[in-house]
């Protein structure tokens, strides 16, 4: 019984010496693997092989003692290896040297002292579901390609729009690839909703748009903007609070002069989360402004399951509460790919909503890991990502030498705080020692990298000078772990 | 030494009766893996349990006698499974019948009688890497989260520019999410060097713009024309001849017309390869006439290994002539993501490049491959591609009962026909041949799918009513698989 739980990839080994192995596949190239004749056996050699360093990797990227990266400068990863292409193929011993050289140098995001940028942790369900993905190698345009894929779609946009309240789950929605693009259709939907002739006719037939943010939210609303046509002038950044929420009314106090100005307001991004602060917008002040003025807003939502849910990159989702209207604004019924005659129904060739043509499969990790975990599993997780952040804020905010960059609780898992060191801590001339301060984390952060024992990001904002964010989403971190950043931040930092 | 070549899976099924590992996985939760404690073993035993689910399918789906698709309509297949989402968790054995499930029901994309619209086919050692980029977890937008991704995205792009023939490589370039994104960056890149004002300032800064496609391209660029604000009726479809090539005279004809009405040429996108016909535009000469007219042409190539090259979708780069043109076009610098004051050459931090924010790891499965089989192997499995276009346009072009779209060799791996069943063959009536034939690829394509042994492409071109199109990238496929084809078209259809 014991035996069910030792590791295949030793027992392998133990039969298989590595050094056979490796002798067979200094010999193979790619042209011995499937589809080659007789190439069953030497492709699951190759395959196990892959595996066992992948196993290996995991095991070791989940080990406190391990580095979280071992770090080197461009120029220096370079020549650590040769990367180059050539013409002439390798044996599949050099590529799996190549695949062991690729994971020594990577970061270990599943590493639980990995705090940097998302995306942190790795789910064992979510990889074994991306795996499957890649071996299933095919694409979300049509039913007839991706039948299983376009019904678990299906069935999980539904899900997330009963979870979202909308009624009976009704509603349309896509899964792009990443939360800019979900922002960006979200932008392109609602200029179309008001204006269904910009799709032929384009910007020069609409007055002039005007979308409003908060000077808090991400760049992807600008970025869409200047990609859509209406230009970044025409994103109106509204004021958040210290906390960072967008303040009501300035929104309403925009709008009104924007249209007094002959603008047309046509959507407003609210945020649940902000990247920085982890603020949460007031939604629904904010939905009752763009009820009052008939813009989008409640209209559709961009619910990135890559992020706090921890499914592998990428997984976002567009959820858009009108039926149908991703299909008009979208469509181009290319009679190459959306045969009008086809067998079966074809509202399940979901491709033309879509900007994109090919369409990568990412649904499968996120419905296998919500099977795995049941809702209550999603829910446990990120109320542990919660508990360590109000550990973090508990530990610091009255500890020596650390200053929060908004007071009161995280209303989320953003941990926002300066440490200053000794040197910098007693500075009497604010201006020097803000100059000091905003160089402290930037160094901190370069010998976490170095040394390979943490990483968390910084940045400024605003006029303040670069601070540490935490963004506890990392399923393997412990309070032990919240623990040693601080320990580390000030080993690496009291010499500042 | 033939004992390596055994199949690991079957060597532990030996070992650990399936009974017993099946008793464990359903005691057993997501929550008893890593990062649970002692969870390396179980870990190991549910990741190898999901491999030998996959390396089973793999070897089934190469094998001629499996069906290439279980094919069940949308309403049935929501049936035979439960794929509903629920509040509580399911054993890791339930898990792995979803896996086994999911597979079932997929399409064998690697079976070498698979010939429908891309990707066809599954390359061994793409697929290695894809399970590997999995288990890296990472996004490309910081050379601190992707070290090595993003020299080998470096690497990469500077080889593919070489091959087209940029100066020593020099350039800029991205990996995007498919083709359909990277021609719209290359409108969007082509329309800021016009009038880089337009970031800022909008569609409604600049004069009206009309960009320029044959007939036969790619609907991405309309689809790119709508959303970019720019409207699907300023693109405007230039002729192709009876080969589906663009006819460079009514190219410059319409964009001197497109001048007098005062409007502003800005892009063509010309094609090597079109989607149905696989013709390859006169590169030469359109690039001539978009350098006498100062339009976007030449500057920028779009380049998709998840076609032809048969890398795992998705993977799709764009080529851009002018250095520092993406960034210049898309950057927004946000300040909590790209740092200036990072320890490292922040050229490698490619993120603000693109719209995307977080950008999936595209580049390892094409950067292993090219190690794996070098240019020339690439270039051997094309040329086998075209070798069997080649065969099966000679079998068929005299053959009884077929009629070839256009006359003449493929250009490309593309063969468009006509099959005309007996019944349709010899019918005197021109309109009710028409009638019936349009019919005839349909009905045989919906019946390939239900006995499931073989899959291929079919759709109507302007007044050409439905013709099969086999394009033909598995590189998996045989002669025996091409007179496999013919004979199953003419079993299924014989009685139309």
């Amino acid at each position: 019984i014991i035996l069910s739980f030792v590791s295949f990839s030793r027992l392998n080994e133990a039969i298989l010496p590595h050094a056979i192995i490796c002798y067979f596949n200094a010999l193979l190239f790619f042209t011995d693997l499937l589809p080659a004749l007789n190439g069953d056996a030497k492709t699951m050699n190759f395959l196990q092989e892959v595996v066992d360093i992948m196993l290996a990797y995991i095991v070791e990227s989940f080990d406190r003692s391990t580095k979280v990266i071992d770090f080197h400068y461009p120029n220096e990863l370079l020549q650590r290896n040769n990367w180059e292409l050539s013409d002439e193929p390798e044996t599949l011993d050099d590529i799996l040297i190549s695949c062991r050289a690729t994971l020594k140098y990577a970061i270990k995001t599943a590493h639980p002292r990995y705090f940097n940028q998302l995306s942190t942790g790795l789910d064992m369900v979510g990889l074994a579901a991306d795996w499957l993905t890649s071996t299933a190698n095919t694409n979300m345009f049509t039913y007839e390609v991706a039948p299983v894929f376009v019904l678990l779609e299906y069935v999980t946009l539904k899900k997330m729009r009963e979870i979202i309240g909308w009624q009976d789950g009704r509603g349309d929605g896509i899964f792009s690839p990443g939360g800019a693009i979900s922002n960006m259709y979200a932008m392109l939907l609602a200029r179309y909703k008001m204006f269904p002739e910009v799709k032929e006719k384009g910007m020069s037939s609409v007055p002039r748009l005007v979308a409003f943010t908060s000077e808090h939210s991400h760049f992807s609303i600008k970025k869409g903007a200047a990609a859509l046509g209406i230009g970044t002038e025409s994103v109106i950044c509204i004021k958040a609070d210290e906390r960072g929420k967008m303040i009501p009314s300035d929104l309403e106090r925009r709008i009104i002069e924007a249209k007094q100005k002959g603008y047309v307001p046509f959507f407003v991004s609210a945020t649940a989360g902000t990247t920085v602060y982890g603020a949460f917008d007031p939604l629904m002040a904010i939905a009752d402004i763009c009820k009052k003025h008939d813009i989008w807003m409640a209209n559709s939502m961009t619910w990135n399951p890559h992020k706090m849910m921890a499914v592998p990159l990428q997984c976002s989702a567009l959820l858009v509460r009108e039926e149908g209207l991703m299909q008009s604004c979208n469509q181009m019924q290319a009679c190459y790919l959306f045969q009008q005659d086809k067998q079966y129904d074809l509202s399940y060739d979901t491709g033309d909503k879509a900007l994109q043509c090919g369409r990568h499969v990412d649904i499968f990790k996120l419905w296998l890991m919500w099977r795995a975990k049941g809702t209550i599993g999603f829910e446990a997780q990120i109320d542990k990502c919660l508990e360590l952040s109000e550990y973090l804020y508990n530990k610091i905010k009255d500890r020596e030498g650390y200053e929060m960059v908004f007071d009161g609780k995280p209303q989320h898992t953003n941990v926002c705080f300066w440490y200053l060191p000794p040197g910098v801590r007693y500075l009497e001339d604010k201006v020097e020692k803000m100059k000091r301060l905003h160089k402290v984390a930037p160094v901190i952060k370069a010998r976490m990298m170095e040394y390979g024992t943490t990483m968390v990001s910084y940045q400024p904002q605003g006029d303040k000078v670069n601070f540490f964010r935490m963004v506890i989403s990392n399923p393997a971190a412990t309070f032990e772990d919240i623990d040693f950043l601080i320990e580390e931040i000030e080993r690496l930092g009291q010499d500042l």
